[in-house]
């Protein structure tokens, strides 16, 4: 006989938020020809990290330090506040289930948008809170609705990502600002920020450290180019940021991954070349949906979400197409976002593999 | 108003489970000169692995695969068991705290010995769980006991380390094979065995990947010199294995550590080299300790645990001392073990630094 799973755990199914690539690889027999599908920067990291990843790796026989001290320091500087405001974890994903952790258990309501990131409502599910969900207004997360239904709920935790993913959409400084102004006293706005560095500058508002109604998350995953590295970090008031020390892994960060971080961090000139990339692909992927007659909303982000133009089943012909014919993408899991493919930024000849597979699928999800 | 963390939060304190080196170096002002207190394996990892690491800095832009596909199958075929029975993590300290997940609520009981890893009765109290502890006999776990308690208590966790950390003590597979035999049909019984490279062939009894009563957690961290990677495992009855799926951080292993984890498992030469360094480096640890009238327990993992033939605080004293001379060292935090130090071993110039440092650290000790 097995031991007892508590009850919450028997109510989990066993979906994973999301397939990976290379389980997609494996079903197909062949690997992908694009790998333009997960919001990964193949620009890769400054080459300044990599080599100090490089170096690192003779020293993995080392626990990396649990404070993260030189890190923690180095991104306060960076964003003008103290290290006891930063909290070094093992990606936004490890970040947001710590939140989770600190803050929800039995049915404890949350509020964020039906097809916003399914990762935080994998860890709200996996600690026992109720999730609301508010619709997208426009393509874009909603804040008003947002902050209506955490008051009609009660919400504890209010989640928002700026710049949106999987839209690309992108609220401005003063309308954030409102948002987290307006959060309730007694609940946390969780405002994602894995995508900021692609934003035009202004988009973030200021950080304001003494308030204690909101956390913003930050990542190495996306604009520095190190999502296999499983570090990101969030910028919190004080008293929140030193509670996760209460549940937290403390040895749990790769000490590879925290000097690519460190190197990563320094090379700010590569950060600026990455961002005028990532901004000379997004208008090259508009010019080929353009070409097909496809509408590509305006992204701040390093992705472009298509408008594929009919349903939810036309988009998902048109994607299953598009992997048919290697090339990895994903879509907006809800409708009627769902109309949309989802195209990360890549190299020309990246792009090149998308617009030659483009046209095909339109045509097979055509004639399907 | 800050937002209110859950109940079982504010009951948590904001201690952790141990101080890293290097904190205790910056607080010094000056670094360690023999790091041989974290049970590291200073020899490093293979040089196949060092290898794969550094070939896999440059992809660290993408996410690790989150089945971990290739690293489960070499575990599966090195174990003899299915890829379905393993579960690859953040290290034995990640896994340990998704059992408590899946397993502790409120009040839920767990045993373990007073002295055992303190990393799992963070993880427990953390969970909710409340812990209940034996103690040890004769400088061992007492698998006898720790049965006892756990059907006084209706343990749903039974904590065991073999070989034991850190007493470096072992029991042989008869008698964890009858702990496994006489775990109760409702509890789990943790079986720890992070050093077990380290100790005589046969020690691990075989597995019986049918029992979902047992679950065996390995690591890259100590005999694999990868520690500073993050990367373990647990070996599990499919059931449970498959369970971690409900609340593991799918994406969270970081892709350079799978990379490494899957050279050093290939590279059994280098593993059989560096277990004979430790047999080396234990005796002659054990020697150094005889030079100045110590006795060295015996000891089947990477460290020494060496009796100073007094109390705790004389023992706290000695330790004192090494770390005031630049020897980065630990010892067992409960009496009567706490009599002893703990010394992981080390290379030859470590060791040396030890030699020299321990006559002045036991004569401190007297005349404090």
């Amino acid at each position: 006989m097995p031991p007892p799973f508590i009850d919450l755990v028997k109510t989990l199914p066993a979906s994973v938020p999301f397939v990976g690539p290379e389980t997609q690889e494996r079903q197909m027999g062949k690997p992908f020809r694009a790998r333009i599908g997960a919001n990964e920067s193949i620009f890769g990291p400054s080459p300044k990290a990599i080599e100090a990843m490089r170096q690192a790796a003779s020293d993995a026989w080392m626990y990396c330090d649990p404070e993260n001290h030189d890190l923690r320091h180095a991104l306060a500087a960076h964003h003008g506040v103290s290290p006891d405001n930063i909290v070094v974890g093992e990606g936004i994903d490890g970040l947001l289930g710590l939140t989770c952790r600190l803050f929800l258990t039995d049915g404890i309501p949350v509020v964020t948008s039906a097809g916003a990131y399914p990762t935080f409502n994998f860890h709200v599910a996996g600690f026992g809170g109720t999730l609301n969900t508010v619709p997208y207004r426009d393509d874009c997360e909603d804040p008003d609705a947002l902050l209506d239904a955490a008051n009609e709920h009660g919400a504890r935790l209010i989640y928002i990502a700026n710049p949106d993913n999987p839209m690309g959409t992108v609220h401005d400084a003063e309308t954030i600002q409102r948002m987290i102004d307006n959060t309730p006293k007694d609940a946390l706005l969780c405002l994602d920020e894995a995508y900021i560095e692609f934003a035009d500058d202004g988009t973030a508002p200021a950080i304001d450290i003494d308030n204690p109604n909101v956390i913003r998350y930050r990542t190495f995953s996306k604009a520095y180019g190190m999502a296999g590295a499983r570090i990101g970090y969030a910028i919190a008031e004080k008293n929140l940021a030193v509670a996760f020390n209460k549940v937290r892994n403390h040895f749990g960060v790769n000490r590879i991954a925290k000097a690519g971080a460190c190197a990563a961090l320094a090379d700010q000139a590569y950060l600026k070349a990455i961002q005028q990339k990532v901004i000379d692909a997004r208008a090259k992927i508009s010019d080929i949906a353009a070409a097909h007659g496809l509408h590509a909303l305006p992204s701040q982000t390093n992705f472009v979400t298509i408008d594929c133009g009919k349903d939810g089943d036309f988009a998902r012909r048109v994607l299953g197409s598009l992997i048919d014919q290697g090339v990895f993408a994903r879509m907006p899991g809800v409708a009627p976002m769902d109309r949309c493919i989802r195209i990360t930024v890549g190299r020309d000849e990246d792009l090149a593999i998308f617009a030659d597979a483009l046209p095909k699928a339109l045509m097979a999800a055509e004639t399907e």
